[in-house]
């Protein structure tokens, strides 16, 4: 029996729920979660927002615990060790992207919370590649919210070659965005932050920004004006995106890790001229995961969280909805 | 004393049109024109259709002709090398970009037709840099449109590291896009056409498409679905912008050389799931021109032509605007 707790339905608080998983399989591991951070996107989920939830819904994709059952054909863990799971719990392993190593891109990727039981819980199971060995030297009781928000914003820094020389802004400074002015601060760069908030401006500094700007004045970003070679937007709401492409250096790129509901207007030519680039990323793959915490332990990284028990995910989750969270929230199992 | 053909406002037609260049640049050179490609950007300056013509307006940037003249400065040229003049006449030459080799990304760098006297004309003036050295095997008739419209094409293929196991789909089949299927087939690749006019898809075959499909129609892009590495998009109009990213495959990039002047709606999560990337680019830089001639010398790599002599050049321009040209227009002077 594993004891978690679920929304019973769209937009609903949640309430305990316990299930009985039935036989591990094969490539399963079991892990008795410690702590789990919270993501904006549990909150996605919760509500429904992406039209792809189902319920009972068990929340919770940036666990870490202990691997406590290893099935027959898992392979590379052991009983007892200390491993993370982030947003997804498996992949075919057979396709062309896992294959060659982007399994966070198999069409077959199983998000830990859809049509998945997650990891607000005693107990979480995960395919084995996606159960990530922790470094000993990490603190698990902050490591969680690595396990998402993290490496999403760690990716980009791989993904596309960012060197110790660029000038990096980040757009937004919440759970996402304040990693990643910590990440790209460890990464050698010039880091600016972007908020619509400048009382954060001194906290913004404290992890790891040069400079802070406005994300709403046309004046403010001005100031950034064809000095970026990334710009990282971890917000996800519909901003000045032309102002936003015009901080952009000759070869620069604006990059989306924030789920964006409203489309985007891009006028062809602000892409043509300079030679910029417009893209996205979800997370990470496990090697991606594994070389983000690596990462993040030598240099000291981790989230600034809140702590709350488990029983009351609710008052959490409402804390994070009403954006009041400073800057994630670790539930304690 | 230069002839030229000049445009003397916005939308006229072009008339005979002399002038005195002045003494050369320490930096200038002057090439006795010999044939000329029309560009679809011509038609673009001569109407003003980008709010930054000046009149009167001498078009032609796609030149091919002998070195006439060295300025006392210009390194690296000698009289009677045959050389090509695309895009740009000039560029600073000291800031970031030209001295890291990307001088067409020269904040300053000068458009051959916009504030300078193009190559409609007996002679042209540029920056020595930015004529470039033809290749003794490559044929000068033939030549001229590579020089913008190949560079165009053939830069996406080096900067965006295009391997030959790629499969890159190319969007419009006219003066761009029938250059881009020859580089891309020659590059190695599995080269799909995408056109509004199926008429073109034995042409589009001979020029090295394997696969043909109507770009128009969402059943035929449906059956490129998740196939593509890159998609370039030569077409200049509004199209499904959506229906085209779903060709790409996880990390593929739908990259924009044709000058569409409405926005582009993007919706974030569909850059964001598949990690894809939506990017433009303008011509080249020297070397990367040096580079395409020198790859389509090799591999026999010319525009299908039609020629006119320069005093038909409005005929000429008329063809071009009605859509008939196929696929490149040449003027001999």
């Amino acid at each position: 029996m594993i004891r978690a707790w679920a929304a019973k339905g769209r937009k609903q608080k949640l309430e305990p729920f316990n299930y009985e998983p039935g036989e591990l399989g094969p490539e399963e591991v079991e892990i008795a979660v410690e702590h789990c951070g919270i993501c904006h996107s549990d909150l996605s989920v919760i509500n429904d927002d992406w039209g792809i939830s189902t319920y009972p819904l068990i929340p919770g994709h940036e666990a870490v615990g202990r691997v406590v059952a290893l099935g027959a054909a898992a392979k590379g863990l052991r009983l007892g060790q200390k491993v993370g799971v982030g947003w997804s719990a498996g992949s075919c392993l057979h396709c062309r992207q896992c294959l060659a190593g982007d399994q966070h891109l198999c069409a077959e990727n199983v998000a830990t919370i859809l049509g998945h039981n997650g990891a607000f819980a005693d107990r979480l199971r995960a395919q084995w590649p996606w159960a990530i060995p922790l470094p000993e030297n990490l603190d698990m009781r902050e490591a969680g919210p690595l396990l998402c928000g993290g490496v999403t914003v760690f990716s980009p820094l791989k993904i596309f070659d960012v060197k110790p020389t660029h000038r990096v802004g980040v757009v937004g400074i919440g759970g996402l965005g304040h990693l990643a002015l910590k990440f790209a601060r460890a990464w050698g760069c010039e880091v600016v932050a972007f908020t619509s908030n400048l009382a954060k401006a001194e906290e913004a500094k404290s992890f790891g920004a040069h400079e802070v700007l406005g994300s709403r004045s046309a004046e403010e970003l001005a100031r950034a004006s064809d000095s970026l070679d990334l710009l990282l937007v971890t917000a996800n709401v519909p901003l000045d995106w032309s102002a936003l492409i015009a901080t952009l250096r000759p070869k620069g790129r604006l990059h989306l890790v924030g789920a964006v509901l409203e489309p985007i207007a891009i006028n062809a030519m602000h892409l043509i001229d300079a030679q910029h680039s417009l893209s996205g990323s979800p997370t990470g793959s496990p090697v991606t995961i594994a070389e983000m915490l690596e990462f993040a332990a030598r240099h000291g990284i981790l989230p600034q969280t809140e702590h709350f028990p488990l029983d009351e995910v609710n008052e959490a989750l409402a804390r994070l909805a009403a954006g009041k969270a400073r800057y994630r929230i670790v539930l304690d199992m």
